[in-house]
């Protein structure tokens, strides 16, 4: 962990900055792969599944059977944790749903929006160290209440809770593939994938690059990716221990994962720091916490307001407030993903089930962007309605904007209407 | 025109599809426009300005004066106009504001979500043949609404209705670049243009492949560009005259606009044919127009059922429903950016006064994506605060999942705090 005291503001964007993967590299990489799926479809997925995942595959949905059975292979302990965590995110998600309100902006003149599911969606959940059933929940909840259609499931992962998670969410095809190759037939539609609008899910690099690829060719991505971060905002009434926790939490991530500490209190600081060595020594992924925390910072300020300040600027995907009066710090806050309020919310609680979603802006993206959430998985359709009255209340109005653009054809709609009513 | 009798659905896809751009040449010319600016700021602006726009800036920045005054400059015809449009977009877009929802998902769980406007956003407003301050208030209206700090303007059109509309909608620093290099302005930032988070508005290709490629690093943009379009549904209660001026208001756009009429009457569609010759000689804009018109298509089908799955397979930006069952067609219709009801309704309306936005999806992308809103300039924080009871009560989920994923120090977080609270 990398120390600092009251840095001048301006090095804060230096102290502040994550570190940059080269995507171009990558690009490289993932362009041929995506190409090979647009044009030769299964062949090509079958062909990636030997190379990348040494795999043979003939068949690659699974079939129903095993996603119904999938329960059967899970404790009962785990699948009473999945159930209380799917009841608590779709309350959440629940009160995002919009209704319709029609609004008459002049007499006879009325507009409304309406929300509508997305018809076809594609979650993309990474195999990889850790079988992120969590992450079918998060993404499959919103696209169930926001009444999707279609949600397709790719996972080079077989793993029962995976498959138990999606059977909750409705989720109405599996298929067993993975990488940009996955993201690729999601985009395209092949011989057995079906196309999708909108693709959801994280991923490596290479899933990444291929998602940010496709999304130039009109598929929609849920959000620019990076490695997972969080924030700790600290004074004197907080809990090393606490701390510890939560910075080891999100550094057992991945060696690229982000941790920064910000405090009005040098001895937090310090103590957090030693607990951090006790408790880093009894982590299973202690080789990427230790590595995470190479790279993560610890900032003494001498105020709240400054360290808003710094907050603000890093714009965390994770903020946890871990202060007495974390509430009204919370007020101050414009720029992060989620908010953890008070010494008892561990991000590890929304992480998993206290309703809110986990897939969240990382990088400093959430100065720009949300989490997911219902509005991620619907268009808002606005609409309009004209009557008689209407039209020559508006008609004026419309006639002299499209004229002073030089758009008279424009004009023209209306006053032709105006005419021959 | 191209007129098509009750296509075979295995062809729609083809007579839907739009012309495609080649934005590989197009971004092989941004690029180094792009990193110039990076690079040298400023002087690259100047640089561009005089080599593309011909023009020697000294400043930027236009004089709060100029703006000030700009009302002075326009009729009181126009300047009515745009208040009465700025009244009735203020109006519908202040519906889409959502409160605070606090939902306690176990108890001592409690989940919210905070709206929070997105602090620095920029508007690029396009020069060319049509000053479109409408377009300043489709964005500046529910950036203002959505709580914006810091609200930049980028054009090269000095044009006082731009200006005027800029006053209105809160404003506050009007800079007279344009192009892609104002793009890479807003997007890094110069000594005298102020980086923003998010960057919206239309533009020419150059302008699109910029905003494309700064959104790869991390500043947001709108939504993906294509040429305007608008969809038509008619039936025998159409009127052709109307909806020739409809086809015609989005036809005058440019010779890439897009305009499409699905009929279940055919005689209808031989009558707008004739309205459409008639309408068209008198219009300034007619070369536009009878280009556009030129790629565009009628199609006949036999029932209405038909119409409206073609009409959901293109997924138009602007959809005409021009019939006296309008409402009822309108409940089937699951992929649009914006739809006008009835007969007299038409697009010009919504491009300009009745008070929806018309920054909406082309291309397609209304499969995927939503129009401009109030939604498009906030992000949507979310917010947990869990109580010593409500960890107790979601502690046992928490770490059963997180076990399960094999993240102990996840787990370790709920636990510490159990054992020492």
């Amino acid at each position: 962990m990398q120390f600092f005291n009251n840095p001048d503001k301006k090095d804060w964007v230096k102290i502040l900055e994550r570190p940059t993967a080269n995507m171009e590299d990558i690009e490289g990489k993932v362009i041929p792969v995506l190409n090979a799926v647009k044009q030769r479809g299964d062949e090509a997925l079958r062909e990636f599944a030997l190379k990348f995942d040494n795999i043979l595959l003939n068949d690659f949905e699974v079939p129903v059977e095993e996603i119904n059975k999938s329960g059967e292979k899970l404790s009962d302990e785990l699948k009473a944790a999945i159930q209380q965590a799917y009841k608590n995110i779709s309350k959440f998600h629940a009160t995002q749903v919009s209704s319709i309100v029609k609004v008459e902006t002049m007499a006879g003149v009325s507009c409304w929006r309406k929300s509508v599911g997305i018809e076809k969606v594609g979650i993309y959940i990474p195999g990889g160290t850790a079988p992120l059933f969590s992450t079918v929940l998060m993404l499959g909840i919103p696209a169930q209440i926001a009444g999707c259609k279609e949600i397709i499931l790719c996972s080079p992962s077989n793993h029962p809770a995976i498959y138990y998670a999606a059977s909750l969410v409705g989720i109405s095809r599996i298929f067993r593939i993975g990488g940009a190759q996955a993201i690729a037939a999601m985009a395209y539609g092949t011989e057995s994938i079906p196309r999708v609008s909108k693709i959801f899910g994280p991923g490596n690099q290479f899933v990444t690059a291929a998602k940010q690829l496709v999304s130039k060719e009109g598929v929609a991505i849920d959000m620019p990716a990076g490695p997972s971060e969080v924030a700790v905002y600290a004074d004197s009434s907080s809990n090393p221990a606490f701390i510890a926790s939560d910075l080891l939490s999100q550094a057992e991530h991945g060696a690229d994962s982000q941790v920064l500490l910000v405090s009005t209190d040098q001895s937090i600081i310090d103590r957090t720091k030693e607990e951090l060595e006790i408790q880093l020594i009894e982590l299973p992924r202690k080789e990427f916490a230790s590595k995470s925390l190479e790279n993560s910072k610890a900032i003494f300020v001498d105020n709240s307001a400054t360290a808003i300040e710094i907050l603000n600027e890093y714009a965390a995907e994770h903020l946890i407030l871990a202060s007495d009066d974390a509430e009204e710090i919370a007020e101050s806050i414009i720029n992060a993903g989620s908010i953890f309020i008070g010494h008892l919310t561990p991000e590890s609680c929304g992480d998993y089930a206290s309703g809110t979603n986990h897939t969240l802006p990382t990088n400093g993206y959430a100065k720009a962007y949300s989490g997911v959430s219902v509005d991620s998985f619907v268009r808002k359709i606005t609409f309009q309605k004209i009557t008689e009255k209407g039209l020559k209340n508006i008609g004026k109005t419309v006639i002299a904007m499209a004229e002073a653009e030089s758009l008279q054809a424009h004009a023209n709609a209306v006053k032709i209407r105006l005419e021959k009513k």
